[in-house]
Parts: C-alpha cells; structure tokens; sequence
C-alpha cells in the first residue's frame, strides 16, 4: 500500500464563534457549527443525541512549519516529553480536531453546541453521534495528565 | 470562508489484520495499526493509555459513486430515514472513520488494538489519546439506536 499519497477531503461547514478573541479552550462556552446548506438534510435526526463528535481541520496549524514528533504537553519542560499521538496537541501530522461537544439545538443548517474547542471559522470534516459504543468508564490514563487534570480543576475551583 | 475549498492529507499508516475476510464489526477481533517509519517516535507515551480513538480514512467507499444525504440504518427500512451525520454509515461526505479501541500492546511502530472496525490495509490519519473529558455517563441515544442495540445484545447471547 502506498501510505504516502495524498488523501482529498472538503469542508461540510465551519464553526462560528460570538468573537475571534474567546477562550476556545473554555469548554462552557457555546458556539454554531454552520453545515453548508446542500449538506442540511445530512442533519436530520442527528437532534435525538445529546452528544456527538466534531471532527475539523485545524486550518491555522496547518499553514506552520512542519510539527515535531515529540512534544511537551502544553508547553511545559516539567512535563515528559512526548510523541504527539499521546497527546492532543495541535501541532501533529494531520491537523485533526476532535471533540465530543453537546448538542444544545439544530435549527435547519446550524447546530449550536458546548464545549467545542475551534477557532472561529474553522473547516468542519464530520460529525458523527456520540453513543455508548465510544464510552468507557474509567479509560486509564498517565500521571502527567492527572496533574494536568488536577491542575484545572483548581484552576477552576479558584475563579468561582 | 470558502468552505468547499480542498483539504489535503495524507496516512500516518495503515490498519493491518489477520485476514481480508475478518468480519471488522466484531469488536472482539484483534488487529494491528501500523505506522510509518518516520513517524513512529510520536507514539512515545501512547501506551500509558487504555484507549485510543483511531481516525481512518475508509478508502473503499471513497471509490463509491455520491452520498445520499439521508440514509435507513443499516439499510433497514423499518428504522427512520435519518440524514447521514445522525449515522455511522461510511457512505458520508468525507469518509472519515471514527473508532475508540482498546490499546493492547505498542511495539516500536506497531499498535495492536482491540474494537478497530476497519478494513485491512485502511490508511490511519491520526491516533488520539482517550481521556475523561471524551466520555459521557448516559448520552442520550435515539429510540432506532436503543433498537439495534438490543437487537445486537440479543444476538451475541444467542451465539455463545
């Protein structure tokens, strides 16, 4: 097989953003992914699920410099340094995003959803309804991202 | 934005398994992601996590004439006519294939997994570490969903 050759893909639709200058990472915010309007009936039924999968192209990534093969997570020296598949960076192969957000609302081509971490204007590849298939209980994970994890989690007990 | 402008891609490896004619629904199979050579050193830390969410890119159908924008599920007329996003279906806009499967094993370029529902030779675009924040204790499902499931469930007790 020729794993090299290149593999053609186009956006069904982009996400839309309140303002270019909002914390993505912020997963309470709200935002719309606008579906292109010859793709709307590909929504149907997809309102029965309170979850699903957004799959986007990271358009801004993809205009840098080829990305590393090991990465420390966010940046940070005190954490091991690690392949990019073990970590959810940016900066990796195919500039890939995927996020499990929930469905607050469909009307007609736009779907408004919490907790999507894209950039305004992002290309949209696919979505694809979260169920209990893709669900484990306790998925074990490594001690830098429980740190990580902690991390936030006071971060965010402290701001409220 | 032009959302209809080309993405381009290209595999990180491909899926490989013990025989063209396994059966790739069964998620008890065993099967093999391997990587590129030059990309192997990014699966450094993967294996600290129990699960991982392969993102494949299903060949076979992108060979297929057009989408439908709605389809049945698994082609059975008595289940609702639902548009293509609110389904698994590989016959979608952008092929793009979604699995969590469990990670067995890692060795040097090679990940063997357990769940992977694809094809041999399936070329891998991207591997995603599985953490908390992808997982959902009861996603709501649709009634049709809730159906196949039990229907499923129902099968695999009849078979052992």
């Amino acid at each position: 097989m020729d794993s090299t050759k290149q593999i053609q893909m186009e956006a069904i639709g982009y996400v839309r953003r309140k303002s270019k200058e909002e914390d993505v990472k912020d997963r309470r915010l709200i935002s719309e992914i606008v579906i292109r309007n010859d793709l709307a009936a590909a929504l149907d039924g997809l309102e029965d699920f309170s979850h699903l999968y957004a799959i986007f192209y990271m358009h801004q990534v993809a205009k840098e410099e080829k990305t590393e093969l090991r990465v420390h997570p966010r940046g940070r020296a005190d954490l091991p340094l690690l392949g990019v598949f073990a970590t959810r960076t940016a900066f990796r192969p195919n500039p890939i995003g995927l996020t499990l957000v929930e469905l607050l609302k469909r009307k007609d081509n736009v779907l408004v959803v919490r907790g999507l971490d894209a950039l305004d204007g992002t290309p949209v590849l696919d979505l694809k309804p979260a169920d209990t298939r893709d669900m484990v209980a306790n998925p074990r994970v490594p001690k830098w991202l429980r740190l990580l994890e902690e991390e936030s989690r006071v971060r965010r007990l402290s701001k409220h």
